[in-house]
């Protein structure tokens, strides 16, 4: 695994080197199990016997014990990575006294999912380097779904999101280069879906179908606006 | 507040209709907060007092009810409502009597936030219209954070993605239209940002410098190597 | 034991097939019990080891299992049976689990036993197939003996019932065909018990005596206006 | 209400007394409900306040009180009743402390919900006249129509039972006189329901068609195998 | 040890029976100790194994088991004794589980320890032979000590007690039939005790001394009057 | 009520001081009603405001306090009373707080229950006067009864104990003096009770009848072989 | 108060400014109630009411609040403090969360007290100023007067200590200028206390009597040795 | 180790003898590993097997046991030390049953801490040497801190303490003779502190210099207004 003291064997490993997730449940598991599927290696760590067991078979390596302890740190070598994600849901102090060994250790990357703003603030205070805000993050995401008739949204910024949506009629049957999307509602179509394919970026020579799905980008409000028109 | 029973007030009223958010914690909260910010009129629910006096203020309407009881819905008019959201964070059986109480109402669009699979199979077998998993979601999505170099990174379907990421080398100077970006990479610049600016989407004639931040779009692992480039 | 994928071996079992009891409180137990009686084969499941070694020698397999999750079903092979009842005694949650899993299993019939008006209508959403409520039923039976001077009261269907009591004066001593109780009271004598003997079915020459113990049919208040007579 | 120190008021009061109903959970409540329903004055008492509430418009009076306390009982005039049903759910320690209170009290008709087997030994060690096993009585009830193809069935004594059900092919079209159905079967058929109708008592002229229903009695096997022919 | 079902054995063992004791707090184990001080084999039993340990080498037979369960009980042969006493401490339930248990096996002598009058209630009402009250007779009995100058008080049954005093000075250095403590004080002098010595019974040429101690008979006023003289 | 600062109130209030009981439960209870029954004024103090009030009416003052604290005894003037019992029941903590406290105000004669033996050593360190084993002191005083045929039981010290029992053959008939029981049986008989009347107390004349209930004193196993004779 | 944003009434106020110590168990306690006796105001905030009733009379203000609450503290104006004491006892959450916001307002001087090495280090981590280990402190403190015969001992730094011990014969009825106490044992005399008079500092002059005590400082084991000498 | 009965071994086993620590938390920890560090032999006695685990290497024996038992005492030959303390956290009970066996082994020096005035009382009043107050007596120290502008703080008795602060200005570059701290500060420099070096004790030739560290002695106010100086 991937460790500074060694950074050969990681690169041997392949071209990412390998991360530490601390806490396996719903945001923990999800995390370590897609960078599995993206080839790299994963030392999996839970309090929780039974959580350890369920995820064994998939991640590199699964291991019980208890992540505010230092010698446990210590004895599985995490002190050695250059990047850990504390994933643990509900138990504020875990997290905390979890983090605080992490940053003590010196690990260049610690990613850290908070349950609330002042959680949020003690992790960027202790020296945590990214932190995450899934239920926030996801509720206001799935606002705009609520509300409108998008099939998909996202904001990458403030005021810049991407909407996955149904074609609306004036742009249909059209070269994208004729539809005049862009001056008309200020947005850009992206990708299209055809019926039962997959999604490919658009081209100006693209011609958009009823039953075609889409991805536009644009401001927010011209997005959602945009999405409104079907 | 947009009922079935008065669909003239809610045409009046705008082209979105109000929603009731059922469950204030983190993932409620953001949401209600979101669409309030749109412009929707929001019914908010918890069973903690405390949870909505703190956000009294900000919604439409908060009330403390125990929406597992349906004479308490009722008496707040939510079997009026066409769009609900069942927020309630890890109260697996709250959700699933709140869940049932809004399909048995004939409500058309309802949400529902699952803690894991088998909470969501429930919610799909009542008839609950869309199942999101807001901790499981962001898991796979930061996933790819930790591991590369992207900044940020979204999958809108099984094999079609954006990521933000800072530009390669070889697309630098260059309008996009010149640096072959689909040819040579198998993705598409969507977007571009100038430090200091906002984003605008990127057109054939975009020419990117060192220092600009830039969403592509592509297959997943397309973006992906894309991003490894710098 | 009867599986769907093997249905010869069903039949070599004999006439019924067997059938799977999730829950082996009081009603479980009892209802697992009678079905080992008439020669039913019943795998036996229950979460507490105590319980379960309770019945062990009484049931056909009894079994310590987790009946919310999957692969223990599974592994016991639950997904093959055409019959289950879910006998959960006062834990909705895991009531609501484990039926959930076996609608998903495509079981052709589910029982299960409900606790509440709400946890019946979550039940049948979820597709269970005859939803059964021991405590309200037998309830509603035991207000008929309390009040009155039946024996014992059965209503099998709106405004018909069953009424077991002790004869009264007028009809002691004639044959049933001579003393026109559906004439004047309404009912008809479906059985009668002499002392020490144990029932048979009424005819019309049969003759009451006075401690005899009979059982008459009729319109609900019929027979019990003809119970208060004595 | 009906009072032991007042026989009159009781007559007056029609030809049914008064019941004290202690305990209104489902048992209680449905067997409260059903009293109201013949028109019995029914005292409901619970520990549970939101429970008395919830039923006060619906019993001649409902209130809160701790039925293990010799005063509180008394203040209710709940010894000068003469029927008494222990109606308490699960907690095994307030059920025997109140049908000790009523014993003492001289109740002559006190009947008591059992939930175990040792409970039932203590309330009648205790003196009470009635012991009643709901979830017991229904587990053997439902047993049979899991196994079998009845759509009810009861057992009035040991070996003598009723059930509903289709008639089989060889007593469709006759007479029932000429059917046989006692000779060839061992049952009688009791009662018949024409599709849209309710049960009517069947006589020897009954004509039973095939999309009838008809309860029938006999011995327990009887009645079982007459329902397989189906 | 003495069983109903061999009398023989029970004889030979010695002139007294054994006992079973149920429960080993402080009351059943003082009580456990003393039978055995006096030669009395004692199967003691209690549910936790703890305090069944730090009696083992103390009784007969010390075994750990749940009391409330019948076939625990029968596997010890409980049903066989004819002397058991009920010493459970502060377990309402357990007490009254395991005394009906006892009762139904048709044991002679039945003693159970109560904690309240409506324990001591249900307990007579399931046919206890002796109900015992500790704290409250100590309770009684030590009030005699806190309010006057009595070394010990009893009261062997309404209005005629026994105490322990030191003498006054108006019987001192005289014969007991001459000092007409029976007529002047209504009390008789049982015992006395010289400094350094035992107790032994009073007879009329007794002469007591001033550093005496003595036991007085007679009406509880008589001896406590009797005892406020010193 | 009896105070230090205050002697001559006290002496006018009567032959008695006033007592403080601190503890309300069984042992406590008891004790203070005892007390009142004798015509000592009471102070009863307890921290459980339903007990409280459940003596109210019975004791001269009786009031709900935490008699852990310093101040609140204060504030009753508990620190001016002479005699205090401490009956706390099971609460080792608030018993030894309280009886601290009590040693600390300088009160003259403390009692204390206690519930083990490390519990009244530790009374004892602390200064208390008197340490009462009431659960201990009952289980021994039972098993005599338990194991033979004694109507009751009473050890004043070690080896002289007082027995109720029936009287043998060989003593009646005969005036005491004649039946030679102190030296055949190395006993007295101390009293005697005719039936329907009370004790009183035996003097030589007296001739016991079979069916009197005697109370004779004398060596521990002098008494027991005595009451064996029957 | 003295408060950032009003520095003139800080001054005006003398020369210390007010401080505000949340948590007031034994330790927050102690410092406040020592802080006024040294006429430094104290705002004193706890959220137990109990304790705020407590100290209400003896502290400039007293506050029942929860700490961890950003508005609950802004309400109080702890944000324009200088100098916070946090002496939350055992709650290692609060005392985070309380801490973190007190770093977020940017308070000059934050003391905070920690339970554990790994609560310590967070706190460091958090920006907290100084950091004190009570528990630890005292324990190394009162080792040295377990182990010898000192009566008081304190280290001020590594290897430099002060002790309070009686003299050695060597030392007595000579001028501390001839007693060589530096030569011979490398320590110095800094204060002596007379029988019945308080610690005056010593000088060369001053002559040590044998029931004396005194104040000796040098390297520890150096002090230690001497104290041994008596 | 070191115990009574064997005074010898103690002798050649050092200068010291050796110590019960009872109660491994924080201040027993640091209590133990301090006497360990002076080569004090120490016997470590704690009732949670993690917590001894964690010090077993580094204390002379380290044992789990419950010091509230007599035998588990004794079994380790714990009443033969003549020096124990009681470190107990928390848990007021466990504390008092310790400390009262060993009082009653008869132990010569018996420490223990207390967490409340109330606590220190028992624990005097049951015999217990030295009572020790860690939480307040550190809260009293660290108020000087807080206040003033003082480095270290420490009071031997009312009225005479220890500062540890930086020099004025108006006794640096003179020799401590010439600068008159005695007649005007009522105070005297005890020992400084060169910039990388230790304490040393000062002397009146001793020239303090500005970055100099000083520790100085005197009445309370004299040393705080001396820090002020500053």
């Amino acid at each position: 695994m991937a460790r500074k003291s060694n950074p050969k064997k990681r690169r041997t490993g392949g071209p990412q080197g390998s991360v530490v997730v601390i806490g396996l449940g719903r945001f923990g598991r999800a995390l370590a199990l897609e960078l599995i599927d993206e080839d790299t290696e994963v030392l999996g760590i839970d309090e929780n016997a039974e959580v350890v067991q369920s995820v064994s078979g998939s991640l590199t390596h699964a291991v019980r014990a208890d992540s505010t302890k230092e010698d446990a740190l210590r004895q599985l070598g995490v002190h050695e990575f250059d990047r850990a994600v504390v994933a643990i849901g509900t138990d504020l102090e875990a997290s905390i006294l979890t983090a605080s060994l992490l940053i003590s250790f010196g690990i260049e990357n610690v990613w850290a999912k908070a349950i609330s703003k002042a959680h949020g603030r003690i992790l960027t205070q202790l020296g945590v380097h990214h932190v995450v805000y899934p239920e926030h993050d996801m509720g206001q995401r799935v606002a705009h779904l609520v509300r409108g008739r998008m099939l998909d949204y996202i904001e990458f910024e403030d005021d810049f999101a991407m909407v996955k949506t149904n074609p609306p009629a004036d742009i249909i049957g059209l070269p994208l280069s004729n539809s005049a999307v862009r001056t008309r509602h200020g947005i850009t179509v992206v990708a299209i879906k055809r019926p039962g394919e997959g999604f490919t970026y658009a081209t100006p020579e693209t011609v958009v179908e009823a039953d075609d799905t889409i991805i536009v980008a644009g401001r927010t409000r011209a997005t959602e606006r945009f999405s409104e028109l079907q």
